[in-house]
């Protein structure tokens, strides 16, 4: 399933750049980043299970967050990219 | 409907930090803010034509993006938050 994951670190600390990088480059090893803080991933369930367990272990709860979107099987639909950085096709792989 | 905004301005000028002041107060007109640069906005499809057509405007095509995400109906149960700015109810003002 289609899931958008975005989230706000703090990094007024070198501790907060420290975990604003361990939390991108992980969302990388899952998805697509599609701007800044915002990544689409294809996951299966325990996929999306191991991210999330990976990813709330790295933040600082009182200042950082995370918000996960289930986009449903019909996302494509419902996405539109303006500007910079074209959107891409994430199941594209598959289309070979 | 529930549509899900977010965007990345280029603030590395001064006329980028006017964009992102801009983009982020036109939003704040049409929904809750969510994370930094993440808003949520309960529109109309007069509204979201009307926002679409306002953010468009303001970002540099080259540099910034916006995305938009349609999250249907059932958006509640699709979305998660974990740590900080704990999620809110942008339709609680209905509930009186």
């Amino acid at each position: 399933m289609m899931v958008l994951i975005t989230y706000d670190v703090n990094t007024t600390s070198a501790d907060g750049q420290r975990r604003l990088r361990q939390v991108a480059k992980t969302c990388e090893n899952y998805g697509q980043r599609v701007q800044n803080s915002v990544f689409e991933c294809l996951l299966d369930p325990q996929q999306l299970k191991e991210l999330h367990i990976k990813l709330k272990r790295m933040i600082e709860p009182e200042t950082d967050s995370l918000r996960f979107y289930r986009l449903g099987a019909n996302w494509k639909g419902k996405v539109e990219h303006v500007g910079a950085k074209q959107g891409y096709d994430p199941e594209g792989f598959l289309m070979i």
